[in-house]
């Protein structure tokens, strides 16, 4: 790991690490908030999955986040959200798919596969790093936005002994069901929806016996809601199976970050319930 | 005024709006948070000058300022940090001259002095439209950051009776000393350093009868403190005169957006002391 930049925030350290993915096959760039509680202890870690076209870079600048965390006493890792720089024809082509559209799965398809498995990044390779690199306690939460939402909804639903809780901000809930994840499941993973239900929350509710906690927000003027997001559908899936959820609408707000940051401080206290439990 | 887009962000609204300036004589944007206490009042109002190579929308998105600005019922606006687009030779060539370097200042001297008039514009042009176009009371402050902390000094020494009070990030203390400061004013006013004076906060602060209440905060591992800022001069001049201010230092903190977020809550309760006094 090579420290790439790092920027004293809230009394702990935004840094930044540039290194090799044994799975990706590329290298990589994350960011990660360490706070002052992690100079003479260790510390729970949240994970923040980014939605389309982000870096590691975004939500660390924009959500506003590192203030609750350096209360609570929480880390918070940002990956990036795809590969980068892999020599893949059309990687860079469209912004919903390859390079910044990683979709947190495990591509099974050429020319993707190769490289496309950010969710064995996410899961194995990333949390492996970041344990023996930073003071960290075996506890994690895990949360998202958008395509990240979808992917924090993913992890946590399949890896229920992994995470303490999870939750998304306007998540993309059905992926199978709406054009952004049809076409990225599509090319990554091929036709056969068979191989789609591991990575849609909306099916993966139904086959998980442990629930984590969740929580939900959601802004009413986003645009991608009715779309791409389709949250009512999810709800409906949730409530079948009787999955404990708090869903929080909000009237006016959007899909951007300026969303985010503004209920970004009850994403980090209700995780931090669960994180700090001893 | 033509909205151009709006964000709701903690209960209010970020908005920003493109307009013609009859001062700057070209098309200007600024940025605006209402708290959500602009619904059913008036409101009072913080303005935030950026730094070199900003546009209106770096302090909107990066510095967690809406938080505290709603809690507080503080609006605050961030103008554009010089005239965009009216094709002056070299104006893009330099990071630190014409586009992206205005400072604040009104130039004399060609090519710049038809457009490069962002002391009358911050002073008069913008505040005008803003009374007329928002809900305001007539109590404003000024903040800054870097050449913005240098904008907000000079803007609250030399007009002590339309400010309530005055604070700065790592701001340009004695632009007549610095590379920054030397470069930009012997190109906008000339070689004849007596036209310097008016705009140096540590020059003007001898002629200031009235003494607003002043803020600032400086990160001690900020590259540009000794070259560029000159914080420990500017103290000697504001000593000498007595001029109260509370100056606060924090190790590591450098001159990026995590310093300014850091610190940013304690500024606007700062103003808040100042503006909400009736």
């Amino acid at each position: 790991m090579e420290l790439i930049a790092q920027y004293r925030s809230f009394g702990g350290w935004v840094k930044r690490y540039r290194h090799w993915s044994e799975i990706l096959k590329c290298s990589m760039v994350f960011g990660i908030y360490l706070p002052p509680q992690a100079e003479h202890s260790n510390v729970p870690l949240l994970y923040w999955l980014s939605g389309l076209t982000c870096t590691d870079e975004n939500f660390m600048q924009k959500a506003g986040a590192q203030r609750a965390a350096s209360e609570h006493g929480i880390a918070i890792v940002c990956p990036d959200t795809s590969p980068r720089g892999c020599d893949l024809p059309d990687e860079d082509k469209d912004y919903d798919l390859g390079t910044g559209a990683g979709f947190y799965l495990n591509a099974t398809q050429m020319p993707w596969a190769e490289h496309y498995k950010m969710y064995d990044y996410i899961k194995d390779e990333l949390p492996r790093l970041l344990m023996e690199g930073f003071p960290l306690q075996d506890k994690s939460s895990i949360s998202g936005h958008s395509m990240g939402g979808h992917g924090a909804l993913v992890l946590g639903l399949s890896n229920p002994d992994q995470f303490e809780s999870m939750s998304a901000f306007a998540p993309i809930c059905c992926p199978s069901q709406c054009p952004w994840g049809i076409k990225a499941f599509s090319q990554y993973l091929g036709d056969d929806r068979n191989n789609w239900k591991k990575y849609d929350a909306s099916t993966l509710i139904e086959l998980t016996d442990k629930k984590l906690p969740l929580l939900i927000d959601q802004g009413m003027d986003d645009e991608f809601l009715t779309k791409q997001l389709k949250l009512d559908e999810f709800m409906e899936r949730l409530k079948a199976v009787n999955y404990p959820v708090q869903v929080d609408r909000h009237d006016g707000y959007d899909h951007s970050y300026f969303f985010i940051a503004s209920f970004i401080d009850k994403h980090i206290s209700f995780h931090a319930k669960y994180l700090k439990t001893v």
